[in-house]
């Protein structure tokens, strides 16, 4: 069995490997800069990892696995587009280091060097893989509209909000996961398993995401507090937030919410102290956990001996971890 | 057989019933509005047809034939984005209509839309039809970028176009050809005799293009006399008459060409006149008709009875036709 760092290991190996079509040099320099940026490799490890639940050899489930990676990766320079956001993992974004049609033409293509990718799954299960990688990609861009409509929209409800992290971050790790699951031989009723674990350990993870933003550990956390806040960013606290506010305090959250005369230090201090005296901390934490342990619960489910999910629930675990 | 006007309504037809995910109808509305607007529907047209060269029943290439087309029409609003162009086929651009977050959202779900419908190729030839569709996909990403490139650039050579136009315009239409073939049951041989045929055909066609930005008759043409000229774009005519103008002509090529203080018509008709004493019509003119024969060259050497191919021959000529 692999544990997370051979496998993070293994998938750097082979992204830096990737062979690339280099006719036009700027448009892969941006593909390289962007795919040599690291980070946790969330989605391609826990796709081997998943794979090495069912079976020892993990060689076949490694493309798809890169493709995935890529795909995620392709998604955030189009996105970072979109949000006008300058910095990614302590860069400058595509956009910014180039320009907006750079980004947008170097996304395009790593749209398809996923596809090259995922091309190579095994010819056995070819078909169910590049479906699950269609279906999963179709639904991280109608997240990313209903995030983008939520700018727009004076009020998001819980399950709304809810509705669109799981389209826009919880399908691709559940897509991940049960790709791996498929190229490991697992029958398709672990294969859903396996995918409902992801999905429900994506929607945890980016619930707690939301709240770091708030209360986490800036050290730990490696960015700056209340960043959402700054940005008027309707995450799980404020959606929460506004739905149990009344009154007074009602009024004062929508008013340092949208208030563009603000210092940042003030809003994120105003903004949090409203959170705190509605326990939206404990709600949020709550959600978190409900969903990790429905994650747990799929991945107890899955038809394999409890020692080959030892590395998983580590993994799972550590994700979790970023909570204290 | 299926003749062109047919296959253009079966193409059409398909198209208007293509099932959406429909959760965030902000996305999929430009995705309609594009891909309702017509337009030829050269790529999938030819598709068909020459599946329909190696065999009668097409029902099987009709969906990649119409991933074709998505994936061609997803490239066109990304890149009126980047060419920051406000009308297609005599209708606003996605990114005019609505802005350009959402044509970039938008372009990119096409791109798994056209997924999707590629992965609906016969389970036999499913590698073969992704592979051709992702090479030429990550094709036409180089040939994007090798045309913006030439914006910048202060000498375009004959080659460098001629490469450009191949990877930016022809794969494609080689790429479709060649899905239809292989989806006909076609050998490997024929396969690649009608890649050669749509690749050559394609670079005519876009030569010609540029043949009748200058010379067509506009209302035939449906455009405006001298676009390309007016927007400084760097196409056959201009390269080639960068070539061979000289001294005082060259001079006054370039001075308008780069001319910011000219009204579009003296620029149209100060290039053209420099464009008609190097005799540049007739050297276009040939180029295209060079490389008309040589895809007809192809087609005549797939093996399947010459009465076959007289659709596509008919298809091949009309699009010449466009020059008288």
């Amino acid at each position: 069995m692999y544990n997370q760092s051979e496998l993070k290991e293994i998938v750097d190996r082979a992204l830096t490997n990737l062979p690339y079509n280099n006719e036009a040099l700027k448009l892969i320099d941006p593909v390289r800069y962007v795919l040599s940026k690291g980070g946790k490799r969330l989605r391609p490890v826990m796709s081997l990892m998943a794979c090495n639940l069912f079976t020892d050899t993990i060689d076949e489930a490694l493309m798809p696995a890169i493709g995935l990676e890529v795909f995620h990766n392709f998604t955030l320079v189009h996105d970072d587009i979109m949000d006008q956001a300058p910095v990614r993992r302590g860069l400058p974004t595509v956009h910014e280091k180039w320009d907006a049609n750079q980004a947008i033409l170097s996304g395009d293509v790593m749209a398809f060097i996923a596809n090259e990718c995922i091309s190579q799954a095994p010819a056995s299960c070819l078909l169910k893989v590049f479906r699950i990688f269609n279906k999963a990609a179709i639904e991280v861009c109608v997240g990313q509209q209903i995030d983008m409509d939520f700018e727009k929209a004076a009020i998001v409800r819980e399950d709304e909000y809810l509705r669109m992290i799981e389209l826009k971050t919880a399908v691709l790790l559940a897509a991940s996961v049960k790709t791996g699951a498929v190229i490991g031989g697992a029958d398709d009723k672990d294969c859903d398993l396996m995918y409902e674990f992801g999905r429900n350990l994506g929607l945890a993870f980016q619930i707690q995401d939301d709240l770091l933003d708030v209360w986490g550990d800036m050290k730990v956390f490696g960015k700056t507090a209340g960043g959402d806040i700054v940005s008027n960013k309707k995450t799980f606290p404020f959606v929460k937030a506004m739905e149990k506010a009344k009154g007074v305090q009602l009024k004062e959250l929508q008013r340092l919410f949208s208030a563009a005369d603000l210092n940042p230090e003030e809003k994120v201090s105003g903004v949090t102290s409203i959170y705190n005296s509605l326990g939206i901390k404990d709600i949020t934490e709550i959600l978190a956990h409900d969903y990790i342990n429905k994650a747990f619960g799929f991945l107890q489910k899955v038809s394999v001996d409890e020692t080959r999910k030892k590395e998983m629930t580590n993994l799972a675990i550590s994700l979790i971890g970023r909570i204290q």
